[in-house]
């Protein structure tokens, strides 16, 4: 790469009048800026920008950390996040704690070390208490909320999307629903498991507690909770899945136990993908915006810039329910129904 | 975040000293080393490590760009590559160019300006130009190569790959073979049309130009080639295609113009995903290793750092042909056969 002193030497100039003439164009005559321009140009010159922003204390850089770069709700995420940051000139430094505390905490270290201007995180439980390390840093918390004051939140209403799609079982006529949950640290296993247990007691029906598992978010713990409250013949008829991966899990489980869904057991889970569209049968899912989430937690992180402390903002956005064929009433019911519900599927 | 100067004055000791005593500690007394580390300590004083960079030339960060961060493909990429910089203490710019030359450009001119070590590039048509700009940055082509001379490779064996795939589909009894390639500037794309004409002129089969339809490697062009091929009368019996994404787009149209998999229709796609695992009926595909050519690129984007410039090394990796049940023989032999090939899958 050239440096200002290849500049300087192809126009003749001194090195400082070489950088004035870039950075500082008034100061320099025509003519010589003209020649500094030419001879930039012809040698694809391009400023060093780190040098720049320790100068500007500007490194149009954020941070943002996922919690699972496999999981494409979260990839979804990043992309939001990077093509809003991309139109406005801002670099993105992409990290993905795996959900661990401690992965997120290195993560954080490294970027301190990097000036970020600000940063946006999917929070493990680890990060209401590594963000106090970061007092001055503007936050955006992604998807969760970690409890820290300070940090403003871009989030969907896990509480609602959780009720309807309890809503949906019970109007089918389950009255065994069992639910598999995420992480009791994570605000949106919270969330969800309280819309969950509001639309049962609404109901007059109870939350069984061995029909109420937790997980920590990924397959193999779906997989786990699913295989134990499927196993006994005393099995609920339902299903509501906190998150997908754990979804597929469960999915995975019905298959190996021979439970036909929905005839046998009805599953609605937590986010769309395209496993859930394209899967047998396609999956009834509480979807959220996830790219949406994305570009709104960038612009209200930029939207902290070049200013003084303000509040915290908190953006909430809708979830929808969309009524695919994993959901249908129980077999009780079923044996009564005219056709199978699959035969609406062309597959 | 706290200074060099905050620590000094908490030390009480001069600015120099106090950075002395954390660059250079031999060159303090003990006393005073112990004085500054206690203040730096209770501080949470982290050196400006852009400063540093600088200073040694050594960002410790590598850039990262691939095509299609919300393709799973893709995604697996960089968790492999953000594993292993991890591991060895690099910070990973990752960058998305959408299939985009200019959006390769503007990551790489951004790139460029924030001094990465070194690059690993998922290539566009236009990367062989855009490294020619960068003669004395460290490169490593990922999946695909570009053609510029000076990149380092990691790839898998596409014209083996394809070849398999084929060769499966001619075993099966097809002689009506179409294929969905990808856009002839991209080398996988070229490899895996290869592999099949190959397998296919072995076997005294042609290709036939309207069954060899294009596609920018997206489900969109998956499913404008796949209702070009299938909706004549005379169509293919089977299929294969290029990537994972262009073969969501033609399961699509199968489904939609009501043809059954395997039976009206067979199909063969490119890459392993969980949605080809769960659709029905699962799908047979060409596996690669992306985790592992990830973790492999940047192996070998390490080894080229602090080295003299070396000669390009290329890394080639198997694929596998995992076979599960959208292909089948051709209908016309499906007829004799004893048993429906689904009643072996328990859904």
């Amino acid at each position: 790469m050239s440096s200002i002193q290849d500049v300087a030497q192809l126009a003749q100039v001194s090195t400082a009048t070489a950088s004035r003439a870039l950075s500082r164009p008034d100061m320099v005559a025509a003519q010589t800026r003209q020649r500094v321009l030419d001879a930039a140009r012809q040698l694809g010159y391009q400023p060093n920008m780190l040098a720049r922003s320790l100068r500007q204390r500007e490194t149009r850089t954020i941070g943002l950390i996922v919690t699972d770069i496999l999981n494409p709700f979260h990839a979804t995420l990043a992309k939001g996040v990077q093509d809003c940051a991309e139109r406005h000139g801002y670099v993105t430094f992409l990290f993905n704690s795996d959900e661990q505390p401690s992965k997120e905490r290195r993560a954080l270290e490294t970027l301190r070390g990097h000036l970020p201007q600000g940063l946006i995180v999917v929070p493990t439980s680890g990060t209401r208490a590594h963000l106090d390390a970061l007092p001055h840093l503007p936050v955006v918390e992604l998807d969760r909320v970690s409890g820290h004051p300070q940090s403003s939140s871009v989030t969907v209403d896990n509480i609602g999307g959780a009720y309807v799609a309890t809503r949906h079982l019970i109007e089918l006529g389950h009255r065994q629903i069992g639910m598999i949950v995420g992480e009791q640290s994570i605000s949106t296993a919270v969330e969800r498991r309280e819309g969950f247990v509001r639309a049962l007691t609404e109901a007059g029906l109870e939350s069984r507690p061995d029909w109420l598992l937790p997980g920590h978010h990924r397959e193999d713990d779906g997989h786990r909770a699913a295989r134990q409250m499927l196993t006994p013949a005393n099995r609920p008829t339902a299903l509501f899945i906190g998150n997908n991966e754990m979804t597929v899990g469960a999915v995975l489980v019905a298959r190996e136990l021979g439970l036909r869904i929905p005839d046998d057991l009805t599953i609605v889970g937590f986010d769309d993908s395209r496993w859930a569209q394209t899967m047998f049968p396609p999956l009834t899912v509480v979807a959220q915006p996830a790219y949406e989430l994305g570009t709104r937690a960038c612009e209200q992180l930029l939207l902290q810039f070049g200013t003084d402390k303000r509040d915290p903002v908190h953006v909430q956005l809708p979830t929808e329910l969309i009524i695919r064929h994993s959901t249908g009433p129980p077999s009780a019911r079923r044996k009564s129904s005219a056709a199978p519900r699959q035969s609406s599927l062309s597959l």
